[in-house]
């Protein structure tokens, strides 16, 4: 028994870094699919464009394509007058109608729009001087052929998809999602619609990260609630590691009787736990390990701790796991804080606060520590201020990063 | 035939005014999900808490519950000394122990930490004072029976399904995607992965148009690629009304004569048409239509010119065809300009701009107008700078917000 609390913490850098250490994580496995179903999917392959975009000099506007320096000094009361004609290359005497879109014939090098001109006897007079390139999309002029449009380790977002398209891909290479088997444990945890015990409460964590892998591009495997019993944990979590790249348990890793996770993850194999007591609020039972070369994450009951150790080890491991070229940072802004918040040296501290615009500027309003353990105080929030271990908190007025998940709110409001 | 280039331009607060007079959105139907299944779905029902959270006052730690005056004084070496009993209500001279979840003890108010106290001869020793409701979490701390935790309208994210698990939820009432329609138009359109032409290209708004809507939530259906006939395009519109919710088309708007599809709008209904040209840039030539109460997006064939025009009027119709409660907006960030942009008055202008952050500042860069129709503009781009109307542009070093789109890069790097 564990019961003098944790003896010395580790810092969250310093626990990634040794998690890591101890893991090889492999390149994902390279998959075809259909570009339509490729939206939100990592690249596995890097693209390079096997022609130029344009793939010849095309007209931007409707009018016709003409050899520019024919129309020096044109107006409406003086206009240029060309020959109309149909043929391929015309001569500066000619020019010929063209659409957008349409490749410019041989010879000519601009093209007036039609609303400038006006056909007369066979001929076209044109009102206005052009320069050469005029409303000409020149051949190579968005991508020249052999430029790289997207890396591999990209995540594909729709523009990339319409760029793919454009590029004549109907099927993409992208990395295989990591199958991520999540175990809930707990003897006082009810499945939610069941009947339930007067001292049970219902089971949230699992439906919660396995939205988070979601959410991320991972593919959940629930593999339900396990009660306070090693056997029953050690059991799922073999199964877990059998059928998924990576296994995230959440409950019972405290420094208490019940608290059988990191002992039924030792049994289970080497090297196990590497790592349990984390500098980090919430989310200091956090635990980390390997087992068959794949990684364990050992995250606390409480929602908002667990949480937290999904957001600090969860998002790193699982950018590298689906094949990015780097981990993937949330969105940041920097907001004023509306009041000070305390925080203890030490550790590195995730302040929960909803972000609102108020005339042009961004305030960051710490959310109520009623219930701080409470998941409510996520989704009353929209971002996350993250104040380092060597600061004991952040100022009122202070501007700050804060690292969004979710939209700011245009006017102050209580939910 | 309009040749003549538009008459006048309408603001996009103006056109998407006039739209929204003409059109009735309906409340979308509602439908019941597993949660597992609701992310990123809409909330149709607000959710009351039926109990309070915690349901009982319980304990935070692994320890003993007592009542605090009784540890008034107490140290390692002077303890207060109590009974250990397994009775459900506890005396001041008793304790009982608890585990983190379990709940208090009826006369205890407050719970000491076993790493605090001493088991002896039947006996615990508390080794320092505990102030009432010390390591107690409180009946209803969390939240109260009857408190709103997620308002009909909301967007779940994965802690808003942890909270409805918590809750008790297994199912949640959400509402049905809008099914949107979308129409490619253009005789120069090859599908992708099939032979095409010497003066064709390959279509790629359709791809993209499906991700976004996909991206924000609705369902979209693609009904391929129409040549420039005006029957042809008619007859898709048709089974776009028919089908779905809203259609959307590409290509075919500007005012040359191959710009058939505001002609065979109106040739399908009543009131069709009623506003084409707008006062943005790109996407001039976007068109808003109304068809048998639904909603028809006539955009640009130009791919950056669609993307603004989904942007300006999809995203705002469509969080009210999705039920949501207002519009949902992107992450903004603030971020100086590396350089100035020129913009005309007038019109409202996106600028792509490519967020890095140096230094723990945020600086946007534009892309280069090279090609400025060209998808690669966005795809090398994370995020708009939109210039009002009544500006001609932004300066060097001005600090504006950014409507991101993508991550922002830590270092500078050119794709």
């Amino acid at each position: 028994m564990r019961l003098k609390g944790f003896q010395k913490l580790t810092t969250t850098d310093e626990a990634l870094r040794i998690w890591m250490l101890n893991l090889q994580v492999q390149k994902p496995k390279i998959v075809e699919v259909p570009l339509q179903e490729a939206l939100d999917r990592i690249l596995a392959e890097s693209i390079f464009t096997q022609e130029d975009l344009p793939r010849f000099d095309k007209s931007a506007v409707d009018g016709y394509a003409l050899v520019a320096k024919g129309t020096i000094g044109a107006t409406q009361f003086k206009p240029a007058t060309f020959q109309v004609t149909e043929i391929a290359e015309i001569t500066p005497k000619q020019v010929r109608q063209v659409w957008t879109g349409n490749p410019i014939p041989e010879g000519a090098d601009a093209v007036v729009m039609i609303e400038n001109t006006k056909r007369r006897d066979g001929n076209l007079e044109v009102w206005l001087p052009l320069v050469p390139g005029e409303n000409v999309s020149k051949k190579g002029e968005d991508l020249q052929k052999g430029e790289c449009v997207a890396k591999v380790g990209t995540r594909l977002n729709p523009y990339h998809m319409g760029l793919l398209a454009a590029l004549g891909y109907s099927q993409i290479k992208v990395f295989e999602k990591p199958r991520v088997a999540i175990i809930a444990t707990g003897s006082e945890l009810a499945r939610a619609g069941a009947p339930r015990k007067e001292n049970q409460i219902f089971e949230s964590n699992q439906t919660m990260l396995s939205a988070m892998c979601r959410e991320f591009g991972a593919d959940p495997v629930s593999l339900g609630i396990a009660e306070d019993d090693i056997d029953e944990i050690s059991e799922k979590i073999r199964s877990g590691l059998q059928e998924c790249d990576a296994v995230i348990t959440s409950g019972g890793t405290s420094v208490g009787v019940h608290d059988l996770v990191p002992d039924a993850v030792n049994r289970v194999g080497k090297p196990g736990v590497l790592v349990h007591g984390i500098a980090v609020r919430p989310g200091m039972p956090t635990a980390l390990a390997v087992l068959e070369n794949k990684p364990v994450m050992i995250l606390s009951g409480n929602p908002v701790a667990a949480v937290i150790g999904f957001e600090v080890f969860a998002r790193p491991l699982f950018s590298k796991m689906l094949g990015m070229s780097k981990e993937e940072l949330r969105p940041v802004l920097k907001a004023f804080m509306t009041r000070k918040v305390a925080t203890a040296l030490g550790r590195k501290t995730f302040v929960r606060v909803r972000v609102i615009e108020r005339n042009g500027e961004f305030y960051a309003e710490p959310v109520s520590t009623r219930g701080s353990g409470a998941i409510s105080t996520l989704t009353r929030s929209n971002g996350f201020v993250v104040v380092p271990e060597n600061r004991e908190g952040v100022k009122e007025g202070e501007l700050v990063p804060v690292r969004m998940f979710g939209p700011v709110q245009e006017v102050e409001e209580h939910v």
